[in-house]
């Protein structure tokens, strides 16, 4: 199994997450860009540490905002949005090739994320730029999304991911973060969802009924207060399950 | 001998210079990355055309600066300054990479082009970004600026430029556009100035006398009413005069 | 009646229509205000002519989105737009005050103008940023649209306007851009279409049949090939036909 | 005596120092006006809660650098600095007027602070901007700085500050940062500074000399670790000292 996480996420004087204590639990590394966070320096530093412990280096994506952070949905145009994603991937790969690896994957963020795994039009950007770019290239997203369906559509490789500290429904989508309960608070809760994700391949909605979620990787938060505590317990509670934890990419496994 | 100018300038909306025009008289483009001008899809657009017509590829780096475009110095510290101009040539190097080609070559633009050829601390940083990044990258540059000293020192290939349209000092500095005359304006000149410059590496200063010019490429200006005209009288002439033109990237000079 | 067109629409090096020529045909100049064009030098220039030459400053608000010149809807939050609007004004009204006035009305510019006319949300927004600002600020807006009944409802005056070039539907509504036939190119067309709108109140749609459009206002285009002069045309033709032009600012009017 | 202190320097989704906390202990808030931090929403808030706490609201103008967080020099031209400063007072002023106030004074941030001391043509655009927008409005500055002597030249106000925990040479300057003992970090130390500064108005320098340092504002530092707490301390303990503290703006004091 694969834990994923976003970093980089500050940008200049500004900071937003621990970058350093999650790089020594995640085994992918989701590195902010430059468009909703991720200065130069910062993103440098974290493909430098992430090599040097063995962490796959992943695009995270974004629309270019970020004064809202990428959290908010921009109607872009077909080829702004295609040229957008791609110029974020040759940009952190620069300093992938710096720390001597290369980009292994790419994951929108925010908005993006969100708005792919429902728009054919972002979805089919996104998958026009990893396609142009590297068609090797592994597009992580959730099981069942637009994006997942064009990315496969496309001849794409795709990772699918869950979220141990999200509710879901019994159709398998994330509770809204708009309802409550939609964030699994319990550090105990969201070591034990991880572990069955992990083992069993399932999942309990917030009806009690067990669904299947089948994915390759665990989507952990970094930027709150407390999540590189949640982060590590997850991973020592995954190992002490007996999960054995690696980058995905070495290992890509479409669904 | 090697045609190079400033492309893909504009930003959004907002447009500067001809690029198709200029795409078919140069041997090389310099490609605006996005911090001084140069959105994605131009800077895609202009990848692909250039890759369609011969023309090579350069990073043109500059300070992150869209509202002063970038001809104003800032002080930045080393590693901001070489991690920018890392980022910058790594965006750059994705659309190369769409258009079945790579970065060929980078060259400072405007400000820190200035500030890189007297400044050692910043010629080291744009010197170290690309020693990161991929030592075999020329260095474009003037002859016996400190950027192409260090440069050199670094073991990077430098290509040293010369300005037909711009006049000189007998110690071979170009005279301060604060002063009048600093730039010639009278095309049959400039075309005279470009020819000698290929043909005899020499260049008539200001005070009448004939200096030494040893460069492997000439700069034309884009920006400018009139300068894709200009330039292309330039390349007529220097083909009217047995120049063979070609990208200096295909036959590295060093000074 | 009131002539408006936008202005101050470059950034930096960058140009965008011709303002100055403008200024001698518009009695009301929409000024960008940064966040999709407009830089402080090209801001301040144009409140200064503006005042020399007897034209009212309004304030051309937009998203921040500089990169998509404020074309693309983005999704922001009630709080995030306000402020943003509150923020461009207040800039603008800098400007306005060194050249001896103030701002005297608020358009939105591009997508917020669109999509304020039909989300209520956001044209909330725009309300009370125009209402905690300076609630005897009139709001430019097409009749009929959300932002003119929330404006209205909030107790502001609202100053509503028409198209000249552009092709209406038999409802009142504008012709998508997307269909042929949205704009009206014919010269002689549109300064007839201005004069019936201002003398008439009345407007040909494309079915053939005569509609009611009142307006207090009509936009003008200056950011196309030949704007000017086409605005120019229109002024003429609007004065040729007895038409008095003068800052609606100097006398309201609801509709 | 006055007490400010930097404040709303966060930028969107990222904070930076503890406003809240601060605009409890300050009297006048150098409220950051989007330029090198400070999105607008940040901005309304601390204005709003400055007015309900009766603290004076000044414009902290900076360089156009986000990236930077507007702590690199750049090397403006005359009037697009003075224009930038111009938009960032009006902007500011936008929400002063929101919350039942307008901008007080004005004080520039970071390196425009820095350069502004000793540099005659950004220190004349920063006094041309604050002449063209308001010339009541004072300028916080240091004494004996150039900006203090054009602004004072120009017939501006100027307040003069001093600073609790830095360190003086003899002269009267700041002992520079990249010399140890350059901040004074033993809170009761800071606190005796504070308490000389505002009832003697000396100041030990480095040399062990006691120097004459009128001013008519302290500065403190908000955006590190423990600096609200410190602050508070510094407030405490000039209050038992029994010097009054109030805004300097409703009673400004030229030195």
């Amino acid at each position: 199994m694969d834990l994923n996480a976003d970093l980089a996420e500050g940008f200049g004087i500004w900071r937003l997450g621990d970058d350093d204590a999650l790089l020594d639990v995640v085994t992918s590394a989701n590195v902010a860009c430059g468009f909703h966070g991720g200065d130069p320096v910062t993103m440098r530093r974290v493909c430098t540490t992430a090599a040097a412990r063995g962490v796959a280096v992943g695009a995270q994506v974004s629309y270019r905002d970020l004064a809202g952070f990428g959290r908010r949905r921009i109607d872009y145009a077909f080829d702004e949005l295609r040229d957008d994603v791609i110029y974020q991937i040759g940009a952190l790969d620069g300093f992938c090739r710096v720390a001597g690896m290369s980009v292994r994957y790419v994951k929108p963020h925010g908005a993006l994320y969100n708005v792919a795994a429902v728009d054919e039009a972002q979805a089919a950007a996104v998958v026009a730029a990893v396609r142009d770019y590297d068609r090797t290239l592994p597009v992580v997203c959730s099981p069942g999304s637009t994006l997942a369906e064009l990315a496969v559509g496309a001849g794409l490789t795709i990772v699918t991911e869950g979220f141990a500290d999200r509710a879901y429904e019994p159709n398998g989508n994330l509770v809204s973060r708009t309802q409550a309960g939609a964030v699994v608070t319990d550090p105990e809760a969201v070591v034990a969802r991880a572990v069955r994700l992990a083992r069993e391949g399932t999942m309990v909605a917030v009806d009690g009924s067990t669904i299947p979620l089948r994915v390759a990787s665990i989507c952990l938060h970094g930027d709150t207060p407390g999540a590189a505590e949640l982060a590590r317990r997850v991973r020592d509670g995954l190992t002490a399950a007996g999960v054995t934890l690696a980058p995905f990419a070495s290992r890509p496994e479409a669904v």
